[in-house]
């Protein structure tokens, strides 16, 4: 038996979409671009094992992680996904110095009103 | 012409190292893992296409960027390096609470001290 509607995976890949088929609940026709994106980066196979390696439940986060991941690397072909790591822990070591300034100038005000 | 030690692609794919291997420069027989894994992930034929679409200089980058993350996918299947994104941005949400929250310390000691 196969879907009425083939998946975006097997209408890409030009095959039948099977009522069992791995890829069609993450990857529904109506999202063509999210398909051609993990297709392009991690290639279907490599999707189809990765998401086989693990349990029912878990499948459609790490479909939505992986398709985060190749947008990523589609928008920014050389950091991909490291690229927003850099960023966020740039951001992380602004606050955190921000932080200790506001600390000091709390110790500061509190040395002063003991004098 | 040929690499007189194969590359860890070369070798693992188990083909000649060419002069003009693409891979080579970013994956030396010495650390057959680092291969491995980003094989295991993207897949040959795609990193060997993605660094190809870079200009030369940034293909070293490129590289280590798609090794960790390749790793982070290998470590963490479900969440990849998503799951360190996750991370960090909530380290960035709490130095920032924390941040508002010694912000308002001051204004208080401020109050006081005009009082």
């Amino acid at each position: 038996m196969s879907h009425s509607t083939r998946c975006a995976a097997c209408k890409s890949l030009r095959r039948r979409c099977r009522k069992d088929c791995v890829l069609a609940p993450y990857f529904p026709p109506t999202n063509p671009q999210r398909f051609a994106c993990v297709h392009k980066i991690f290639g279907a196979s490599n999707i189809t094992k990765m998401l086989e390696q693990l349990p029912l439940h878990l499948r459609a986060v790490a479909a939505d992680c992986m398709s985060f991941e190749a947008s990523s690397r589609v928008e920014d072909p050389v950091y991909g996904s490291v690229g927003i790591i850099s960023q966020l822990q740039e951001q992380i070591i602004e606050a955190q110095s921000e932080l200790v300034k506001t600390k000091s100038e709390i110790a500061f005000h509190n040395a002063q009103q003991q004098l």
